[in-house]
């Protein structure tokens, strides 16, 4: 039976278990990425860790998401990042140079290679044909110490791809028509993977473009082939070398198969506040837009940004509309400088931001109270645009340029002939913003720079033999990791700081909180159903466990959020029996005995209510027996450290 | 006698006084600009005031100051003021069409005439032979209204110029010279006006950048003569139909005279932490530096950022510098990006960001903690940047440049030959971003959006017969107008918002005082000496206003704060016998009896002290009549609404 070519990359990356649907394997990671707003921490676990040198084959350093430096923290952690990094054998993208996924695409992503990368949008290298997957920083920096990343093996998708792409229709439109059937949550446990003629008629970047967003079905990640299109990129790059030739077996079987026929996609457009609400243009309407913004990972390449100067070229945008544009790389708005095309976009009235996710991740760009803003971005969740009634709609570069000029939602077909644009035979290879690390001799030489917003990674330790705390949070179902770490602009250049970030610790559900379980030392938290459902940040955990969070015992668990938490080294359990969640009131005296015991040979756990004289059973089954080590051991870092002595 | 340049624009648009050094004279005011920090506030007070449209000759709206836009409070300030402006008969340059003295300069200044803006660097104008003075947003709220403005009669200094610059010195060394002769102080109450045979060898951009930063000597403004010089630069604007000769007369008498010999400079900087604090770069020497960032309405022209490109072409700036370069205006970068100079800087390693004030305000960009900025802009106060114990140094563009690519601090003579820059002929004339008001019969149907974030100018009240009221603060000697209203990039986004300000109203000195003046309803504030030093932001004067603040009453106040608090309606009194200060205590209950018939009959004030059972004697002598009008009608906005009936 033939492979798949997400299970043939796979398959060459394979250091544990079978390749059987569900079950746990383990991967060796090529490569890894980081951005700045996760990569401090990272870092900071990567030294932790007590490596010398990075043992991937190529890790690179962003800085792409805290470009605003509203205070000195952002400067801080740039220049904590530059400094580790060329300590520890990492390449270092100064910021300016460009969005992590854009620039890695365009200078270090290699078909056929595993990347990592703390982002959850790193799936966009699966459009060079890697196996390329988001993960929280202390499984990137296990990864850089030569570690193995663990996943559960994915189901296989295929998306079956027919036709070409009408004028006017673009990349973006086949991954909303991709979001349109499968829904946000189709793509949970699965690789998607894209075949068929009409993969022949998509660019690299368009294929990434389709990559990137496969994060917002849930799939685990995106891949496309590497063909001779591939090899024509990497060529108009100067990296003919780096090119493999990829495909699936004639004979592989998929799980499931989705046939799209590019002929048939008109404009559409994810409406408020789903990345899978798709629409076309049409069944929307001419709905009156205050902002349209363009870049992001998802569509900020040359090809993108050529299209929109052309659409703009000798024309204004309409007065109401505030229109800004952030070119994905140096090496794009580079090229854009030196052939006109960014004139055309400054004379016809747009904003040119530096090239960074910017509004994206609501750095900047807000829109107006009530706005509606059309963005070339990957996520339209309520309140992301910093404006917490703003209505977004995510669109192509191509909706989004018409509708700058028309100030209402158009469908581009309306504007005549579409802009021809083809791929460049040559980028402009330029890497001076790229420093390379320090050489394993001079490295021992580098100092690094750690600004007062660098805090270290939180104190952990080996699981006692006993646990005695008190509940000092309880709270309901659904519980998100905005809720018990929220984000936002205010927050976010704290990510290496998390002392700082603990005083925001469930601020959303009880103020409170963090001075309370201070003044105990130490405690548990009680939580209901669904607990730990949304983004993937670690910090929801390790805030946990710097305000001496020991244990999170609920109905149930978020799939990622109970792998930060065992990671962090702090106990999720779930009751045996539900109803027990009634009989623990907020502030009960609570017990964990002989807990080591019971990790360490997998017996069964009762938590003693002291204050109440009762007992309840425990379910620790979903953990594996490496996760029942790595709480052995105080977490993922002291069990890393311990694999390696 | 003959006239100074300075006193033949004061005589042509003098409507009320003497033209006696020290005495109030009123003006005639011909144009006004805004920017959007101030501009907000300045336009709903010519709301309140209820004129239909603006009286002026030109008034324009620029957005230059919140444009990082971290929430939905920007984007609606923003659209306010576009509204608002269409509206009322003045133009509106939309966000991203660059810094309002930049873009003001070169398609709104007219020699010869008056403009007042609501900012404190509006004698940018004065490049052009403008009388351009910097006022608060009530003054230009009355300006635009038809109202005269108010200026003691100022003394004149003279600076003449004389020789040429050599390689690689700048106009902004030319102001730094001058800051260093004169000190902050040294500008008081004094017109700059520049003459000479150097003034022939200096562009209108170098002489803006000179009057730009005479802010910071503390003059009532700068100006330079229009020559054929200026003619060229309009010229090259297309407006060459603008222009008028304007020279002082030959036999003109200055109160001063100061000479500088072009020639004898050499590149210098204004040291931390004070515009003044200047060395030669020699004598700082070769320090080491983390941030350069060239830019602000002082350098921002396109010969600047064309000697900085050209500095750059071809190289790479140091790895441990961060460079950013904001081009002043959208004709600005669109000429850059249409040269190649853009691309020369972007091929260097510098990060371009929107064409705005942004770090020269804190707004972005902040250097890394302790680290050593060297920037283009006029001010270096402590913690400006946003990063409390950053160092700015002020530099020229060539300091700023050579030093990026050194990571030094560098004199530019070091790099060999100078660049040659020349004035373009003609600049790329489209202004299609500057959107003109609505034509009067238009207007009735122009809806003004407001947001939740713009709130409406504080309550006022005629002056009572009586007033009661405790102390609710007792403050020190000092007290600046950051104490009274704290800035910052936190801050300045509610400049539009009233009651949410004012929950920061003393926050530095006394955090609890807002709650309690709201509690009592009223208050007074006692004062030491020198109070509502430092920025002369009108906001120190509105919170108070909106809390209930009926009088301030110290031993000595700073001069331009005094006028906000009169302008605001409270009262401002002093004691006649210091050592009465010490006798109040905080909360004490105070009376001022009969004050409307003292107001109004210039009678003695006496401030009786319920608690301690006393009696102090206050002074209001530098009260002008006019202000006394203004005090009893509620402040300036009820007064010119009163005379304009």
């Amino acid at each position: 039976m033939g492979l798949t070519l997400a299970q043939k990359l796979i398959k060459s990356h394979l250091v544990e278990g079978e390749m059987k649907v569900g079950t746990e394997i383990g991967l060796r990671i090529d490569q890894t990425l980081t951005q700045d707003a996760t990569g401090t921490m990272a870092y900071l676990e990567f030294e932790a860790m007590g490596v010398d040198r990075v043992k991937t084959e190529r890790s690179v350093a962003y800085i792409d998401h805290n470009t605003l430096q509203t205070g000195f923290e952002n400067a801080d952690d740039h220049r904590f990042i530059q400094t580790v990094t060329k300590k520890h054998g990492i390449y270092f993208s100064r910021p300016g140079n460009g969005i992590c996924h854009q620039v890695h695409l365009e200078r270090f992503g290699i078909p056929g290679k595993t990347l990592i990368g703390s982002d959850s949008h790193t799936p966009t290298g699966g459009g060079i044909g890697m196996l390329a997957m988001g993960a929280g920083g202390l499984d990137v920096a296990v990864a850089m110490g030569g570690g193995t990343y663990y996943i559960p093996m994915p189901k296989m998708t295929r998306i079956n791809l027919t036709g070409y792409l009408k004028p006017w229709v673009s990349a973006k439109d086949v991954i909303l028509e991709v979001l349109r059937i499968m829904s946000v949550k189709g793509g949970v446990g699965k690789i998607i993977e894209y075949g068929g003629e009409g993969v022949k008629t998509l660019s690299v970047p368009e294929r990434a473009t389709i990559t990137n967003m496969g994060a917002e079905l849930g799939a685990t990640t995106s891949v496309f082939p590497s063909d001779e299109i591939t090899l024509a990129f990497l060529k108009a790059q100067g990296r003919e070398n780096d090119w493999v030739e990829l495909l699936p077996d004639e004979d592989a079987v998929y799980d499931e198969v989705i046939d799209i026929d590019l002929c048939s996609l008109t404009p559409m457009a994810a409406c408020p506040h789903m990345p899978d609400n798709v629409k076309t243009t049409d069944e929307i309407g001419r709905i009156k837009v205050d902002q349209v913004a363009i870049g992001s990972c998802t569509n900020s390449s040359y090809v993108d940004m050529m299209k929109v100067a052309s659409i703009l070229k000798g024309k204004t945008i309409d007065p109401s509309v505030s229109l800004c544009i952030a070119p994905g790389s140096k090496q794009v708005l580079n090229m854009l400088a030196l052939n006109g095309a960014l004139s055309d976009m400054i004379s016809a009235g747009a904003r040119i931001l530096e090239s960074a996710c910017g509004p994206c991740i609501g750095m900047g760009q807000s829109p107006n109270s009530g706005g509606v803003s059309l963005r070339t971005f990957n996520r339209n969740f309520e309140g992301r645009s910093g404006t917490k009634d703003g209505k977004i709609y995510l669109v192509s570069p191509e909706v989004a340029a018409a509708s700058a000029l028309t100030g209402y939602l158009t469908d581009p077909r309306e504007l005549g002939d579409a802009p021809q644009i083809s791929m460049p035979e040559h980028f402009i290879v330029n890497d001076n913003m790229i420093v390379p690390p320090a050489s394993p001799e001079e490295a021992k030489n580098v100092e690094v720079l750690r600004g007062p917003n660098i805090k270290p990674f939180p104190k952990t330790e080996p699981l006692p033999a006993d646990i005695t705390a008190k509940a000092v949070l309880k709270v309901g179902d659904n519980i998100t990791t905005d809720h018990i770490m929220p984000a936002g602009a205010k927050i976010l250049p704290y990510r290496s700081n998390i002392p700082h970030l603990s005083q925001y610790c469930f601020a959303v559900c009880d103020e409170t909180f963090p001075e309370r379980i201070k003044a105990e030392g130490k405690g548990f938290i009680i939580g209901g159903a669904n607990y730990g459902q949304g983004s993937s940040r670690e910090h929801a955990a390790l805030v946990p466990l710097y305000l001496g969070v020991k244990a999170v015992i609920t109905k149930s668990f978020a799939r990622i959020h109970v792998a930060n938490l065992v990671n962090a080294g702090i106990l999720p359990f779930t009751f045996s029996d539900e109803v027990d969640y009634d009989r623990i009131d907020q502030m009960d005296e609570l017990e964990l005995v002989g807990i080591r015991d019971c990790i360490e040979n997998n017996k069964p756990v009762v938590l003693k209510n002291i204050t109440k004289g009762e007992e309840y059973n425990l379910d620790s089954s979903h953990l594996s027996e490496r996760q029942r080590a790595m709480l052995l051991c105080g977490g993922l870092l002291d069990y890393t450290r311990e694999m390696n002595k």
